[in-house]
């Protein structure tokens, strides 16, 4: 078993950089606070004896060296970066969890057959750039290297060069390491595991996604003086499409999601219509054919809107990814371990994007879950109680090193 | 009559000051560039003659002596402050057509009775600090001068110490002057002059407002993993409240308006359930009864919405006045004078907010209105032709003239 107090103790050190303003963090991609965060995770690897690796994204990889020179390592890991109004745990517990099986097995003095490979991946919360996953996509070759670093956040600044800034852009060719396997411990972010009163999510699928940034261009005119017939009010459109995305989430239950969490109105004057309003749909559904269907709903109906009330219309995917089924060896392995621990379990859907999702697409690939409180992420206030962590870690670290092999 | 050539002029030199992105102007109230703008009026003052006073809300009032020591002076002005995105006549026309007025004077050797003073209100856009005509207001004794310092911005800086900071703080007492009456020429920011083809609008009454600043709190959760029924999403809530501010004015017609110009959800990330949404409805009408009615609607209702979805919700009024009528003899000043021209009128309902609505408490007021190109205002598009500003600076100065006896 993992020492569930360091584990801990890691994790409060790791949340005093780029605190937030409510308890939880804002520790966003390719910040300085990033940066200080990566160099603490560092630290700690090279201290468990482990030698870091950097690729051309950003994303760190933290090798213990097996006994077999020939065996591929088995991966495992997450993301250090938070919403800018995240919790503590969010991608952080899947980092420091692997870090923490390094450190276990240093403690036991056992040696795996393959090389252990601790990851934190580049810009996984899509918030200050989209898409999310943006590095592991690039590994697991969705996205081009270039389209990558021409991303830009709302200041205009470009992945590329943000990431060269604050001294983190590695010289590692991107995708070119093989895997053994990957593993991912996350928590859950949503109500399930808690509600079935469940220690351990065995994640089998993930969720698909869109996100669809739309910008309706209206006309800025005087809210007092103009006449209602006389208004190309885009402020109005993006109201109307907010209703229909959730409209269309319902429609689609059991299981779909819609939302609109980034949403702007220009100028964003008590006394101006809205000329401009740019927003970011965001769809999923477990089930493709679902996934599909709402998406082209919405293609078919956001127009309409707009062409009602002669607002001009653009619709850009930011993000995507189709709904995914693990690899079923590994999530044997997770659910075995489980078992073996003596752990209350269930199989589980993750309603999150993760790197995982990406990086099942070039490796053998499956995840752990622990619940959180409430089911809140997203959020300073997101919980989990050590318990939950520690039981979620000594899952990760019996999947991981028996597909390492002693 | 005034020199056309020459108000002109002064217009595209003022417009240089604090330029848009497109053409237009964005002066905001108490930026270094609104600063810039005060000192090149004062510049244009000094030089025709005037002396300067400024009171402690920042409103300039330049004077130009009459043959009567105790006769009470005829005021004229505007405001030289914009929109974000805002125009260069807005306001800008009332303050230098009050200035051409004492340039031609001065050209034709005339002297009047009563002194004539021109002046610059502070801060009418309300867009930077809500609400707007925010010193005429203290000036007519309808907000209190601490209350008006108090105001913040969305950076949190107060208006007391932005109006010290660009060094415009006066020290005379705000409203301790007594008008003999008040004139503003304003282009219309609506499309009926142009519409009706008349060179003058000659105001008789100004529709009443009001602002209501809604917060609503929901909770900041993971649009991907928090289930439909789990959200409490205040940007749903904002978008239910978008279109019924929208049928309410619909239904109030003819005459009544209103839409939500300024809109903000929090944390504005892709994938965050809005957890808390900020804006403000603006609903105005020119019969009392009507807005009355329609801000009771919207108190009731919102209330119910956001109850809807498990949100809390604060309603703030940070705007208001009620449907003005003015001052009879200073309107009948307008339309003689508009006659005695030649040029085509009628009479108008302001459709937005003015200085003059607040003066006219304290002072017999009345406006001088000149159409607009489409109707459009708060724009940086906004535009008026030569003539119509000629037109309008010519009644204004016929206005005056007359009210202040030669
Ligand atoms: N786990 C997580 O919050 N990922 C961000 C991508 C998403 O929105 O699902
Ligand atoms: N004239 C003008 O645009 N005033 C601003 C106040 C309002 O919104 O009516």
């Amino acid at each position: 078993k993992i020492d569930a107090a360091r584990l801990w103790d890691s994790l409060m050190e790791m949340a005093k950089i780029g605190p937030g303003i409510a308890g939880g963090n804002n520790r966003q991609t390719l910040t300085d606070d990033d940066a200080r965060g990566r160099a603490l995770f560092q630290s700690w690897c090279e201290a468990a004896g482990m030698t870091m690796g950097v690729d051309e994204m950003g994303t760190m990889f933290a090798r213990r060296e097996g006994t077999d020179a020939d065996a591929l390592p088995v991966y495992v890991g997450s993301h250090l970066d938070t919403q800018p109004t995240g919790g503590k745990y969010d991608g952080v517990l899947g980092v420091l969890g692997g870090l923490e099986i390094v450190r276990s097995l240093n403690d036991l003095g056992i040696r795996t057959r393959h090389p252990i490979v601790v990851t934190n991946w580049t810009n996984e919360e899509g918030t200050r750039y989209a898409p999310a996953m943006l590095a592991s996509g690039v590994f697991a070759g969705v996205h081009a290297q270039d389209w990558a670093y021409d991303r830009v956040d709302a200041d205009g600044k470009r992945f590329g060069d943000e990431l060269e800034r604050i001294g983190w852009k590695g010289d590692e060719k991107v995708g070119a390491r093989k895997m053994h396997a990957f593993f991912e411990l996350h928590i859950e972010q949503g109500p399930i595991l808690e509600a079935e009163d469940r220690q351990i999510g065995v994640v089998t699928h993930g969720q698909g996604l869109w996100w669809l940034q739309v910008t309706l261009t209206g006309k800025e005119s005087h809210t007092g003086s103009t006449p209602m017939d006389m208004r190309v009010n885009a402020g109005l459109g993006m109201a109307r499409i907010t209703e229909l995305v959730h409209t269309v989430a319902m429609e689609n239950q059991p299981g779909a999601v819609g939302a609109i969490g980034q949403a702007n109105v220009y100028p964003n004057s008590r006394n101006v219509i809205p000329g401009k309003a740019v927003f970011t749909i965001d769809i999923r559904s477990p089930e493709q054919a679902k996934l599909d269907a709402m998406k082209a709903r919405l293609e078919t109906e956001v127009p309409k809107i707009a062409a009602d009330l002669g607002l001009g219309i653009e619709i850009e995917p930011v993000g995507h990814f189709d709904p995914v089924t693990f690899d079923p060896g590994c999530v044997a392995a997770v659910r075995a371990a489980a078992e073996r621990l003596g752990y209350s379990h269930m199989d589980i859907i993750s309603g999150a994007g993760h790197d995982a999702c990406w990086i099942n697409r070039v490796a053998p690939t499956a995840m752990v879950m622990c619940p959180c409180v409430d089911g809140l992420s997203h959020n300073e206030a997101e919980e989990i109680s050590p318990e939950w962590a520690t039981a979620g870690a000594n899952v990760l670290f019996h999947a991981v090193v028996e597909t390492a092999e002693i």
